[in-house]
């Protein structure tokens, strides 16, 4: 982790009811824009570090990705005139043609304001449906496995224990080992940066790998596991109905609320080995 | 709360090792299409319930409405051929031409490609800088009043304890009185619901009030208080560095980790009164 990663601010600590000032640190959130072939294609706010893994994960979740084959180059930018270079990351595809890269900025102006016209949530999951077949995965976790991650995955968070304003998404292999790990301010970053580490490695599809959550799982933190292949998500809290949803039309194992003692499964128990 | 503020599920507890299939209930999640005029504007992934409400709040937060005397009429869609009219609200402005509501519709698609182009964060800051005068309310508040928000936010919360999945915001005058609460699995929906229930009452600004959220407070959560004029942000967890200085330069006094026998001051804090 950068030092970027966080900002030194003053505080007024307030206990039973004395002040005192102090020193702090803060998770750092700014804004990154996303530019295909040097066009601006998002804004995405964000901790800095990682900025190029986010940006391929984020990609690869919109469709513009497929895998490492079509990212040409994927760089900070070099623009002279801009004021934070370190802000905006420029991705070229390959194969990509001036033709194809209006249609995918076209498309996003579209997703936008238009993803479920007139269907709403019956067109987002149809969509998605209709796109890829459910993973298939056949492999299989031990519930101590799974208890472990919590503790795994905050022994891996730098920067949480400073600030505790930062989401952590961890992959892990399926002994438990922690394979890598991301911090941001939103969730989906989080996700996104570490999947969009291993388009880097050119490691998708991740069949064989277990995504871990600190926080709670929503529809779209399924999603992005499901373009990634990874067929088994859990979470310390809990799933929204929508995530519950498509990760039972999607084949993946979803997990929540692992604490403790326990967990509960939402979909697909066969990845849980009976005890 | 109605019914579809969470959905039954079917889940497997897994308790020491032993597994016991179960009724559970997990928060709703589904997508609210917000129309201007019957045209697609956004798309927000939310819990339903205040659908009307969040629609206002947002369109606030975006610029489109300044206050209630914008809003000519808000209503579920109507259209017999729209599959899931329920996801749909439609807003009409008064004044609003058709060449003001395509420049909304133009300007949307802009926000979402082209925000901070060239100039990211600083962009993204001074756009709010330029618009609108820092906020200069002058009341104060007890400790005592700040320490006892996190206890009323969850006594009024009726989904939270069922699920675990809801983002609260509550809306507190300064005695310490709970006005209005929202819940929601997108923090920032849950504080467009509180203040888009204040823009249908005719409320705004906000300068007597206090937002109190249960998560952290972003950047995105510090603005939509500003657009209201809400003067004091208070959370149960940990600001983020944008957060942070937005609300300085807004006059916003922020409030970070209320829990147990204290909080934090980040900026503003002549609006606590000392002990």
């Amino acid at each position: 982790m950068s030092g970027d990663t966080f900002r030194s601010v003053t505080v007024i600590r307030v206990r039973d009811g004395v002040q005192s000032p102090d020193a702090d640190r803060a998770a750092t959130e700014e804004p990154l824009e996303v530019r295909l072939h040097g066009r601006p294609f998002a804004v995405i706010m964000r901790t800095p570090g990682a900025d190029r893994e986010l940006a391929a994960g984020f990609l690869l979740a919109e469709g513009v990705l497929t895998g490492a084959d079509d990212l040409g180059t994927i760089a900070h930018c070099t623009d002279p005139s801009a004021e934070h270079p370190d802000n905006i990351v420029d991705v070229t595809l390959t194969g990509g043609s001036p033709e194809a890269i209006e249609r995918w900025l076209a498309g996003r102006r579209q997703v936008t304001t238009t993803s479920s016209c007139g269907l709403c949530g019956r067109q987002t999951i149809d969509s998605l449906r209709s796109d890829r077949p459910p993973l298939t995965s056949a492999w299989d976790v031990a519930p101590a496995m799974l208890a472990s991650l919590p503790e795994a995955l905050r022994a891996s968070q730098s920067v949480f224990d400073e600030t505790g304003g930062l989401h952590a998404a961890g992959l892990f292999a399926a002994d438990g080992r922690l394979e890598d790990v991301a911090e941001d301010v939103g969730r989906h970053n989080a996700v996104d940066k570490v999947i969009g580490r291993a388009i880097m490695r050119d490691a998708l599809p991740l069949s064989d790998r277990l995504l871990f959550v600190s926080g709670r799982t929503s529809f779209e933190i399924v999603q992005k596991a499901f373009v990634a292949g990874i067929p088994i998500v859990a979470a310390v809290s809990a799933p929204s109905s929508l995530a519950i949803e498509l990760a039972g039309e999607a084949g993946i194992t979803l997990v929540g609320f692992v604490r403790g003692r326990g967990f509960n499964i939402y979909t697909h128990p066969s990845r849980l080995r009976s005890a």
